[in-house]
């Protein structure tokens, strides 16, 4: 006879629970991932350390848990406690932290396609998420999450990246300054993007098919202008109509579009 | 000497506080527009009812708010209870629904520079202003948002938008398919942005130079088949990296900014 499901008072679950706190995420270096589709892609990267399941899902999801090492069943309370999501899809998993040294991100772009994308100060955790998302679609080879960046392992982070996280090194540098310069000294030409940059995104094309970096700055302020003075060149992309500027996420998806569009000619 | 600020408890600001709801929102035909960016845009669309304000908000922007017809002294209570900001900026108008009729739009973007932007049941408030600022930053000429889309008039969508909301004419149509047949009928070529189309968007330029309204679709699960059908064409982004697909505003940004490049050219 099967054990019965644990519930939320039940210890190992509390201490799962613990890690929506970042503090606690830091000291344990473990998250979790929650939904089917993180978990699917925490499981190809190799980083889940044990699943919670209710048993319906632990049941749907049969195929793609067969591979955890430790599963463990859960009641409808227990896995809500662990996950933020207003209907979660009913398995949340317990990972490592998977961030690389910025060299190894670094040396993985040169090595690479030679696409890396450097964030610095991205304070929004859907942000960032997406930021993965398109880099990964875009076929970055690695992100440095620069500065005062948004922690990767946030549950908002972990979900708008949509296995994202998973898929492509990400490093977590507390300076830009010295993600640009690793970057640079690696040989890769840094590419602000900046409204005010003096290159036009749409004559970039050369630069673009070669080795490089992308930085992008914070969705409020954007880049400081002593750090976007440290990339070989500020790129601005044409805006026709009457908005300002480009949401971050938006901006970047464009930049990494035409990045990916360039490589392919 | 002036009247003493309005507090929380006054039934003018009360009554501008039931703004919040959709539909008392609905009823009126009133929304509020939440900061200095905000009420500019309000301004320059000639949609401004009344201007609430602290008096260190209306001091700071006097030139803005000089050309209101209304101006209402609020104490910082008052003020936050119409404001959905966690640091509100002092002023908040009460603005007129700037909506316009389908026809109109349609009709816009065919006399205009051709290019209409089309959402399908897109929901989250934060998307659907980050699709607006998009459009309008590329120069499309009107949005349609159709279907079970996000109200318009949502806090979080007029945020997201960051002004444009005021600067392109936005129509609400309740089904799809009357905005895609209302599209294609005034001679636009309508193209579905669809992550299975059978064009690519790198051979679309052609067909991206001439009148055409992008469809785009819900940020979870797309198009329906049958709505994606009724566009002339099925346009996909190439995903050349391991995410299975990309956000729905990123996706619109890169379409956008592909029709505005092309335009350019």
């Amino acid at each position: 006879m099967p054990d019965a499901p644990l519930t939320a008072g039940n210890t190992r679950v509390k201490e799962a629970r613990k890690l929506s706190r970042r503090s606690v995420r830091a000291e344990r270096r473990l998250f979790l991932a929650d939904g089917p589709k993180a978990v699917e892609g925490a499981l190809g990267a190799g980083c889940v350390v044990e699943i919670f399941g209710t048993p319906p899902a632990l049941e749907e999801y049969a195929a793609l848990v067969a591979t955890a090492e430790r599963r463990t069943v859960v009641d409808e309370r227990a896995l809500a406690s662990l996950s933020e999501s207003v209907s979660p899809a009913g398995i949340v998993a317990v990972c490592s932290f998977l961030d690389v040294a910025l060299s190894d991100a670094v040396t993985t772009a040169r090595d690479g396609s030679g696409l890396l994308v450097i964030c610095a100060d991205v304070r929004d955790p859907g942000n960032a998420g997406t930021l993965l998302r398109t880099a990964d679609a875009m076929a970055a080879d690695a992100v440095v999450l620069a500065g005062h960046s948004v922690d990767a392992y946030n549950a908002k982070t972990v979900r708008a990246s949509v296995g994202s996280l998973f898929h492509l090194p990400v490093a977590l540098e507390p300076d830009p300054v010295t993600a640009v310069r690793t970057a640079r000294e690696s040989g890769l030409t840094v590419l602000a993007a900046d409204g005010g940059g003096e290159l036009d995104l749409d004559d970039a094309g050369g630069i673009l098919a070669g080795p490089t970096a992308w930085l992008f700055g914070n969705e409020a302020w954007g880049l400081p202008v002593e750090l976007a003075a440290l990339a070989d060149h500020r790129v601005r992309i044409a805006i026709p109509g009457r908005a300002e500027s480009l949401n971050l996420a938006t901006a970047a998806a464009i930049c990494l579009h035409e990045s990916a569009r360039t490589r392919r000619r």
